[in-house]
């Protein structure tokens, strides 16, 4: 299966699908970036009056609710309608579920309303959208909601298959599923955590790959988390010791730099 | 007292403060990442439907109006006013006060309806706030105002005395009042004016520290204050021959790696 | 002619124009830095209560559509038509031109509302508003649309006669025209194209040397593109192997230590 994982990359970076972001203005920069480094095309566009237009000319659509408010929620629901109608993918991230009534509500609305192709988040964010008990205290996973990988892979599994999507839970191992199997990434460093939009960059990438290889969804999901870990590793070798923002630097590096060999030289993931 | 300026650091660094900001959308990914850097927990939400909500459970409060408009102006009173009823501190960071009068209305609103905990801004933007004359242009400080670090501490103080909170005004020395005392910090280097979003940057590492330690605001908001300054110094130093880019870069890594024995040995400062 | 273009890099030094933008929240830390870098003074203010009281006191005003929105659209009208009161230039960057309908209908009100100094894009953008057939994807410039630099500037010069303005059209070769003579700009590197925000960042300094020099508005626009051609040339000397974030930085430091000797040396081009 590495071999897929480095073809999936290739087939990015050949037919650099377009990426539509209705994402958060704090991290949208780093977003549109890690797409690019990647080999997709990034588009970001949110108002209401072409929300739908833009999504259903594009390769994937990554509906993130990081900074989301009363004009950006319909426009996020309008583009994941546009996208089902011409079967276009939908990553779904829903940063800081838990934290507010207008996140929870906002989730539920675009759980309910758009058939999601991926749904991506931390632990504690996963957890509350599971109606699991979640102590999300900002947009950072609570240490409270912490878990071992096999619970976690449980809980993506579960999830996967009720909402009948990929899920991806992202933490110190990351988890994907897709309501049948599981895939348990170990590539990571800790200092991504020290550095904001590494979640957010997270679902881009997922976009990316999802929009290179649609019907791949599942291990579209799980090269995009291995690209990212792996990254986050040569980061910290070549620029940790000098601080975050040389670490920050270093990774968009690495993924602009990813090649098939690399990643699958690299890749460490178990499957379940 | 520079004992107690490591000592602040570290209770950043272990109490991890939740710092809710509604920032404006050009430096916040900045504020994002040095509040981070220095050991709070970022969280940037405007829309009036969470902006109490949030607020009530932040460890502070950080109100910048750099890109305000209709929409965020009504969240930046409501996540005061509900700081202010849970005992949250709130600072203020004026942005191109004086410089339109819709950022005059709103700072004299927000000052009127908020029970401010610390104010921070340039010489420009703390003279217009203090009723004097102010040559504001833009957003950035009036060469027209510059003025002597005494007389930056006798308008801060009085300031301070006036409103009943925390002064601040950036400058090639920093003024910090209570009211009472006067500190001037006279660590910084020149190229932080050259690089957008260090004021901003600022109010951050003031949120950071008030959110860590609020029954000490005044020695809370000088020890950010000397924080940036010195990582400045640290920055010029490793970067400041190689251009504004790697400044910005050496900035984050040199907050990121601040030390309480660092901050302690390198402040430079003098009070009043 | 190349000593002019040193002249008016030391004309934006030394009168630091306020470069007014209202513009995307995807590049626009990058645009306000590189505005820094290159000597201006950007100021981002996007409400509809103080677009024109800002646009009037500026030295330019940079409309830019890249995630134009039913609260924005308004707010760049105003600032357009303050900015024409005053006689304050307004370059014009048409993101996304062809892309939606909003795009469409909303350059086609900014270019029949209000008169522009300069309209700078990419060859798809700019077919689309000169009434070409165009294949716009996205925000990036379409390969279908790709031309040689003759027939740019064949583009260029026509619409710069109807529309009364400067055009600039960014690709491999840059083409500037005033609708009489054409500027062929030939600096520049392939990865810029692979930064999100070059195009961006390209009309602030854009914004930057006409705020400086508004008698000259042909010669600002040449220079301004050959200081991001000649600096993407240092960027990619210095660190285009080391990756996208390496290149981000190495750009903003080529920028910020642009001369104008290094800019008359290194500037290749040819008049037409």
């Amino acid at each position: 299966m590495a071999k897929t994982f480095g073809t999936l990359l290739t087939q990015v970076r050949e037919t650099r699908p377009l990426v539509h972001h209705i994402t958060n203005y704090v991290t949208v920069n780093d977003c549109a970036n890690i797409t690019l480094g990647i080999g997709g095309s990034p588009v970001m566009a949110d108002a209401i009056d072409e929300a739908a237009d833009i999504a259903g000319i594009a390769g994937s659509v990554v509906l993130n609710m990081g900074t989301l408010n009363e004009r950006t929620i319909p426009s996020m629901l309008a583009a994941g309608k546009a996208a089902n109608a011409k079967g276009v993918p939908v990553v779904f991230d829903p940063v800081g579920a838990g934290a507010s009534k207008l996140r929870n509500d906002t989730a539920a609305s675009l759980i309910s309303e758009v058939k999601l192709s991926v749904l991506r988040g931390n632990i504690s964010e996963i957890r509350f959208v599971a109606g699991l008990s979640s102590q999300t205290k900002g947009v950072d996973a609570s240490e409270n909601d912490a878990t071992d990988a096999d619970n976690a892979g449980k809980i993506a599994k579960e999830l996967a298959q009720k909402l009948g999507c990929v899920v991806v839970v992202s933490g110190a191992v990351d988890t994907v599923s897709d309501g049948n199997k599981i895939i348990y990434i170990e590539n990571g460093h800790p200092m991504l955590g020290n550095l904001t939009g590494t979640g957010c960059m997270c679902s881009s990438l997922v976009g990316s790959f999802c929009g290179a290889a649609k019907d791949e969804l599942f291990l579209a999901a799980a090269a995009a988390m291995l690209c990212m870990g792996i990254a986050g590793e040569l980061a910290y070798e070549r620029a940790g010791n000098l601080g975050s923002g040389s670490f920050h630097v270093a990774l968009h590096d690495a993924i602009s730099r990813m090649s098939a060999e690399t990643l699958e030289k690299l890749a460490k993931y178990r499957e379940a």
